[in-house]
């Protein structure tokens, strides 16, 4: 049995995992002084545990949590705080974006090689190279949220630099250029109470301003799907996130930008919608030593 | 002994390698109706050849050659063409910019994975990923070139894109912005017999249209970088080819362009000066089994 734990800011996923199947799963409240006992009070009862693995929502490299802003983690050793319960087990850890892209690579099992991105607040992402997980040098293989891809705007981001992908490719983004078009475009959008699916649900319905951010958030994904296409050549990409649930609306819109801006030799690689939602997590935690 | 075979459009580099070293290397003319054979007729008395990889100047994908423009052949299979002369014998093939990489990161033997550009005509690359080189789905990692860089300028590409990295950061791209921008600053670049060397050394000696057009090729090198860092995170940046003659001079400065756009997680990756030359390809060629 394998055990894949999803850590999100308010629930902890787990999932109890075999034959890249999630047979059970459940979820209790995430606390942060609490976490590790919780989880390992939580399954310490499941027999023949082979391996633990854990998404977390933050920065993490070789089981050493450096930070988890939204819970208030920093500088945890997963090694000494949880290791302790299960000696014998391997246990390995990632974020949860990298966690979710293994899970939908799993998902997508006729693929040896994937990109995930996920685009929710911000933008994340994951590379899945024959079947595992790269976390690379810095454990930030997957992070191209922060790639360059935008120098008209050229907008603030949270991580420091200007114009990431993230800046204007995320429900944030999307809310962003809509203000910064505010002016320019007729619009029944509501800017006292917007919000990324708002944007989105104008748009469907022919909204002029919500047209033009969804197709200009649309084109710098495809942009980036291009640029990572050429850096790493995948056998397909998958999008996931909440921003997601806008549909074929928006996957096609991303699929005609990345036709535009892809080479040649790249440009019949597919692009899917996510399939397992917040269930991707768990399962990818669960394999991540493969 | 291990043979690496470099092809170009006019000699055909021939080494021979044991653990990671040439032993010997030497040189044909390449001739295109008589290619393979030659190849066959240089190496037949080469005694306990465990292996045999070619780096070719086109694309090629599985030991089928697609297109090798500059020497003018097309659709040949080297497992029939070439295979018959070793029948016993692993052969394999990639492009020469993919070989190049090989090479150098055996080079830069401390790093296990990097990604290699190499500036030439064109701008070229490969990705190396825990000692092995990444092909990609469509034999197209590494072709960074392509990747869509410069809304700015938006120049046309040979590969029938506009805005490519190749457009501004290769030898042809430093001439064609020396070109835009001519009467915008002062300069002594001679128009009729300009180059990009000429370009470069003008620059060394403080001209302003050199150094316009050098600090602009090197930023948007420094931002591919930083784009390729956060999609795959390598342990290093290798940058080869002709234009690198211009040696530190333009090293620093695609180094301060990194620094500048990379996300603070991979902004320590370092960028080195490719080390082999023109014997990459021979030495990468050697190891695509591995």
């Amino acid at each position: 049995m394998r055990l894949g734990i999803d850590v999100g800011g308010t629930t902890v996923k787990i999932g109890l995992i075999e034959d890249k199947k999630i047979i059970k799963s459940f979820a209790i409240p995430t606390k942060k002084e609490t976490l590790f006992r919780d989880i390992y009070e939580a399954v310490k009862d499941v027999k023949d545990i082979e391996f633990i693995g854990f998404g977390l929502p933050g920065t993490v490299k070789d089981n050493y949590i450096v930070n988890l802003p939204n819970i208030g983690i920093k500088d945890v050793d997963i090694n000494v705080e949880f290791k302790k319960y299960f000696p014998n087990v391997n246990i390995l850890s990632t974020n949860d974006a990298n966690a979710a892209a293994l899970g939908e690579s799993i998902a997508a099992a006729k693929f040896k090689s994937t990109y995930f991105i996920t685009l929710g607040t911000g933008v994340g992402g994951g590379y899945v190279y024959n079947n595992s997980l790269v976390n690379g040098s810095h454990s930030c293989a997957g992070e191209v949220g922060h790639g360059f891809i935008d120098p008209i705007h050229n907008f603030q981001c949270t991580c420091g630099l200007k114009g990431c992908l993230e800046t204007v490719s995320s429900a944030t983004g999307v809310v962003r250029l809509a203000r910064t078009y505010k002016d320019k475009f007729k619009s029944n959008i509501d800017f006292d109470k917007i919000s990324c699916q708002m944007v989105f649900d104008c748009a469907k319905q022919g909204d002029e301003l919500g047209l033009f951010v969804v197709d200009t958030m649309a084109n710098y994904l495809g942009i980036a799907l291009a640029n990572i296409a050429v850096c790493c050549d995948v056998d397909a990409f998958i999008i996931g996130g909440g921003v997601m649930a806008a549909g074929d609306f928006l996957l096609n819109k991303i699929k005609d930008s990345f036709k535009q801006h892809a080479h040649y030799g790249v440009r019949d690689i597919e692009i899917y919608k996510a399939s397992l939602g917040n269930q991707a997590g768990m399962l990818g935690a669960a394999y991540l030593d493969e």
